[in-house]
């Protein structure tokens, strides 16, 4: 959550986890937490830093518990971690992360698919992982998120209703989720949706509980939508250095919010970020030469900050 | 305006003026043609068509007359030109024209250097347009629409405040302007700023006048940017097919807003366009091709449309 008196909005960087989920090539370590450490001094103090998958499934995240440990060195950082099960989320709890996102898919199909498991299962699971962290000492005990996959609509079943996605936060709360996250994960998402979605969720789960957006921009819609759920009062927001991630479905299209757009569109308003433009434009330098060929995205990479800009904010 | 029940905006598509002015490659003419037949056979009843500049310093538009004798074969079809000046009306007159857009920026320093006259000239210059027009005889009068440019900043004077764009709107419905529209020539512009515009727009001008946006994309909020006038009640909106134009300050950086992101960002919201969405994307392909190294830009023609998406609109 925000504790940031300077900001309006936070906004949590996952491309260290879901941009890299999707780039086949590997980061080696030492870039990863350079990466990392670069981007909090920008004022991105929240971070998505890995994920804790099966390595022979995904081997981007072989290093996931060096990266935590890296994490835990640096004062200031939020850093989340993201769990796919009760196996992930021991790993993780073992590693030390003190936030841990764990995706629940309110698509019935995308959830067989994905985690070989029915909606229901998987929250039985988030609940039994609720439970264990429970048994934890207060020092040790991470931040459990439970977070919204697919809550938009969904590349296998197509349409997915608020119907679905108050069946998963109804669980979700009824498991003892700290926080709750609701995600566009495959770029179905429009304005008015996002709009009459969050606006549902948060009256379900009342002012108290902290709940993020995480939008994906396949389809061009992600800074628009991210706008949309601003105005629906969502002040946590995922997204990534130079769209990291692409879209899996799509060869070419882009897949997550890009960052440094996302900062300054809300710049641009007057809403502020706690984030330096300029440096976090430079740092897409950085972080992505020493990477070759990856594939990136983004209008303020390539247009630069409008003339006089500075003034404005 | 938009005369068609079955959609809630109108669309314009603005590629073959103003995608075409920031290309340097020659459409041949036939092309052209063919281009705006097929896409107003796709539902988008409004296209500019081209500009009526001398040729020595657009040579892209050497064949504006023949392209405006063609248009107005089309049934169904509305086709606007844009002059630059009064003698750049004369012309468009003379060839048939039946709307006419004239910019006229709000930012003093563009105005002296894109049109080499202060602002207050330049509408004096609209103002001989607009009583030349008069002394027309009815049938072969066309529509004159003030389009007030660089309205959410400018490249040259950096910021351009609310004040300059109300004294553009107050010199345009004075001179007589039948259409106003307001541009964000450069891509500055973000959804706060354009609701707040539009919103004193509309109140300095009154219900009746009709009301065109017309976004760029450079920074990636042409679409939020559309929305954002969308909520503000505007229901005319330019684009341009696969982003044509791109930027001409920023080599690689989008320009217009995209016209098949536009309609499916309507559509997704149940928002009627009255456009053939697949038809629209094949186009991208028809149109672009044959003209071989041409940069586009777009979501939809990457991502496609969503799983059931037809079902939804």
């Amino acid at each position: 959550m925000n504790t940031h008196l300077s900001r309006d909005v936070t906004l949590c960087e996952v491309g260290p986890r879901d941009g890299l989920q999707n780039t086949s090539t590997f980061m080696p370590t030492a870039q990863k937490k350079a990466w990392i450490a670069a981007e909090l001094a920008c004022g991105v103090t929240d971070i998505e830093i890995c994920s804790f998958v099966p390595a022979k499934l995904i081997p981007q995240f072989v290093d996931a518990a060096e990266i935590v440990a890296f994490a835990n060195t640096l004062p200031g950082l939020s850093a989340t971690v993201l769990v796919p099960n009760f196996r992930g989320y021991q790993n993780a709890v073992a590693a030390g992360a003190r936030r841990i996102t764990v995706p629940l898919s309110a698509s019935e199909a995308h959830s067989l698919s994905n985690v070989r498991k029915s909606r229901a299962d998987a929250i039985a699971d988030f609940a039994a992982m609720v439970e264990a962290n429970r048994q934890l000492p207060a020092p040790a005990r991470p931040t459990l998120i439970g977070a919204i996959a697919t809550a938009f609509g969904c590349t296998i079943q197509g349409t997915v209703t608020d119907a679905d996605v108050l069946f998963m936060v109804e669980g979700i709360v009824r498991a003892g989720a700290d926080e709750l996250a609701v995600a566009d994960t495959v770029g179905y998402a429009a304005p008015a949706q996002v709009k009459r979605v969050f606006r549902l969720v948060r009256d379900a789960i009342g002012p108290a509980l902290a709940l993020g957006a995480h939008f994906h921009d396949t389809r061009g819609l992600g800074l628009a939508n991210a706008i949309a759920a601003f105005d629906a009062g969502i002040t946590q927001f995922d997204a990534t250095l130079g769209g990291l991630g692409g879209c899996p479905y799509a060869p070419g299209a882009s897949g997550n919010v890009v960052m440094e757009d996302l900062a300054f569109a809300f710049e641009a308003m007057g809403v502020r970020t706690g984030i330096d433009l300029d440096r976090l434009l430079a740092l897409r330098r950085t972080v992505f030469e020493p990477m070759g060929g990856l594939e990136t995205y983004g209008h303020l990479g390539l247009a630069g900050l409008p003339k006089g800009f500075a003034a404005r904010t």
